[in-house]
């Protein structure tokens, strides 16, 4: 990325049961709707689902691969649609605006789904250092 | 949590360096500012610090705790400061707004550190299923 308004990037990652799982033990985050199959069967989703922020990591790491050693000040998140195990999720962000008197860039923050669904919209507030 | 403006819940986790590398593979941000000890030194913080994602992912936690099967609407975040291999930090989510017409509660959060200085701030909105 060249910090110039509109350039984009986006990092893909195929969610498996074993991120589910890991990212639970991690969190501490054991929400039967993402591990218990039974549970989740009676939800409005009939089966389990990734952790909202497992997704929303992919955010963090499309930016640390084209901004190594950036500093992430914020991040807003809309969870619009699930995340289903197995299902390879692209998170791509987006250069919206960049500060003059500070290296500081906000970015538009999308994740898709193999469909092209969107998943996640947000934006994040990254410092350059 | 009985879902009444005001009541408020929290979870605490010790974030070790084997969370923060295990949070590193599951989203894919290798970011050196938390992996490598010789480019962190040299970068504001001295030393590594853990994703910012990692210490955000207690807020969905406590939230699973206290309400299993909720289903995550949004989230922002603000990191305020950062977090160190070894700190505990606690997540503290309090109902700020509850809707007549739909079971979706807002939660002001808050992750704070072992000496009481707040990490992250946001807010959460949550589907009650």
């Amino acid at each position: 990325m060249k910090f110039k308004l509109g350039d984009s990037a986006f990092f893909s990652k195929k969610i498996t049961d074993t991120d589910i799982q890991q990212f639970a033990d991690v969190s501490g985050d054991h929400n039967p709707l993402h591990l218990d199959d039974k549970f989740a069967k009676q939800t409005r989703f009939g089966r389990r689902i990734a952790h909202g922020m497992l997704g929303a990591s992919l955010i963090s790491a499309v930016i640390a691969n084209e901004l190594p050693g950036s500093i992430y000040l914020g991040q807003t998140l809309k969870f619009v649609a699930p995340v289903f195990p197995d299902d390879t999720l692209t998170a791509k962000v987006t250069v919206v605006s960049i500060r003059e008197d500070k290296p500081i860039v906000k970015l538009e923050t999308i994740c898709t789904n193999q469909h092209g669904e969107t998943i996640i919209r947000g934006e994040a507030t990254i410092l350059i250092s």
